[in-house]
């Protein structure tokens, strides 16, 4: 790979201070963790946005959560078409090999991602919708979400689409056979949560009573 | 979605113990996160593992990592035919919107999925051959690594393979037409990284030198 | 003691959310605890298990259940033979300083420890039958129980013997001269109960009822 | 066992309540740890007392620590003469057989067992000093400690005879050989600390350092 290139060196000095550190400190548990394999009790999918980190807010060590993050933290619906999802067999493996106890679908404030969606769904974003944007395809799985959005204020929309955005991929989730019937077995229960990154709080749906604080 | 649960309990004392720590410290910096959007200067494309946190590595705060987590920290090919590609979605959204000046593909010891790929490609996990496996498709990604480890002795070949996954993601990714001139223009560069989860070291591959320790 | 080493960091973490909630939200309990001593109104007697926390399932606060927790929640009969018994000094210490007025013994299913007596006793496990396995003399107490359930059929015998476990306590912490006179004064009271992890449920010993729902 | 008796009451209730809430939040969780076995991290050596429930200290949930509980949290030496060695057996199977990373000794203030060591020891409890009491034999254990803070100012002797309980126990920890075995191997660290009930504090022993506040 002639394209690979050094690691800048910032991320070298910290590699080396978390050794020395965080790692010396717990090196028994990480040969454990190395030698019995992992048994995290959660999964979670969150958004890749550099300012959520769900092992923070939950102060998930180790060994707790299998994570997966993608744009928006959407599933999308169960299709095994035979070609490549990544989501899906991410969700697949924490089902049926790790057999986890709960998937948490986390959305966030000032998605980026809802944001496009809300753009490219308005009309505002015209270049989303070419074939050839990931991202736009990507979001079409938030389409449904938009509909149900659309005719809010304006104020309101994108917050709402956010929260759409977990309430759909719930909704995706329980398409899949083996999730819904994990859940019908009571051994998976699934989380609809959304955080507002700058006053860091929390809120969680619940049935009936729609996003409510944790 | 009536499928929603209330979060677990033991989460929601974490998440307010959290609260009033470290984002009571930090409360400034999220509110500059929140209104000033993110900027993060690396792209990490690492695997949803549970036993590898590259925030924890590399001592990321919020804001530094724009992270993408999937099952064996794999990149696909470019492929604009309209589909779902929720990594590419991540790739697109990283370069071309956040512009960020570095990705990180991090693979690690123990790969499940890793594993997966290699019974699958030796004839020894059927199961994964089947159109309905999202995990055997997904593997299928890596299966060019698994002709160049094949080989191989068979105690190096999980290994080998292992690292086959970061180089064919960093192949992959020069086959992004957006990945490929950001580098040429060098405002990007790409990295690839393997580490131990069991003894805490961290290889970087160096072309021309192969996979040498950092 | 040069062989401690500094607590973990996800511990410390923990530790300083509680602080910042639980404590700061329950500080003048702490303290009424602190400066009038305990006063605990009864004893569990429990399994080390991670999976069963009386706390939890009683929703015990601080300061209600004066708690020891040893492998399999087993009694040794009464020996004042001047070693150390731990498991005798808690009893003492409870009945006699405490004056607790009830003892509860709290057994659970897929305990580990009754296992390794089933196997042991049935020859499965020579191993515990050396002197030197702490847990093989430890379950030793259990082995009148053994000869009660031997002749059940396989799938019930196990948990016959977990149960066994608490009843066989209870018969030996009526060897304790302190205990029995409590008893027989009617300012103690002794229970038997059995948990199953699983399905949450609760059974207790009723006299010529055996264990039934509670 | 004629001698059990109906659970009171209020446990009766208690129970109930958390069936209704904390269980059915968590069916998926306490099946799965029903039906793939306990995996926890670590064990933890507490004190009956009812003031100190580590579970809350560091929000742990079911399934993290294996917790073994007696009077003064004290580890007698490694001693392999075929009697019952509760805490012995204890510390056996979190070490082999469940493999744990860390032991945590956790001492606490106003302990009522430590109190009786150094009235015992001081003279002033010489119904301690008899055969047939069984905490005065058990806090034997702490004898050495007490030499080496019985020449303090009086103000100062309970706290440090506190906090020798713990180093006694790790001390004691190091003379079984699997242990001793497991620490230099790097697959175990032990953990010394001492919680004060009343200001919710907590330290840790650092070696060079002593006891300082976490």
């Amino acid at each position: 790979m002639h394209n690979a290139r050094p690691l800048p060196n910032y991320l070298v000095q910290r590699f080396h201070g978390w050794r020395a550190t965080t790692f010396a400190d717990n090196k028994a548990w990480y040969r454990r963790l190395s030698e019995s394999g992992q048994h995290p009790r959660a999964m979670v999918i969150s958004c890749c946005d550099s300012r959520v980190h769900v092992t923070s807010i939950f102060g998930a060590d180790e060994g707790e959560f299998f994570i997966h993050r993608n744009i928006a933290n959407l599933v999308p619906p169960y299709r095994p078409d035979g070609q490549q999802h990544g989501t899906s067999a991410a969700v697949e493996y924490a089902v049926t090999a790790l057999k986890v106890a709960h998937i948490v679908v986390l959305g966030h404030s000032n998605c980026g991602g809802v944001k496009g969606c809300h753009d490219m769904c308005s009309g505002a974003a015209p270049q989303l919708e070419e074939t050839s944007s990931f991202v736009g395809r990507w979001m079409d799985i938030l389409r449904p979400g938009y509909e149900r959005v659309k005719d809010l204020p304006e104020d309101q929309r994108i917050t709402a689409l956010e929260k759409e955005a977990v309430l759909v991929s719930i909704g995706n989730l329980m398409s899949f056979p083996f999730v819904r019937e994990a859940v019908e077995q009571e051994v998976l229960t699934l989380h609809a949560l959304w955080t507002h990154i700058g006053d860091g709080s929390l809120e969680q749906y619940m049935p009936g009573q729609g996003f409510i604080q944790v």
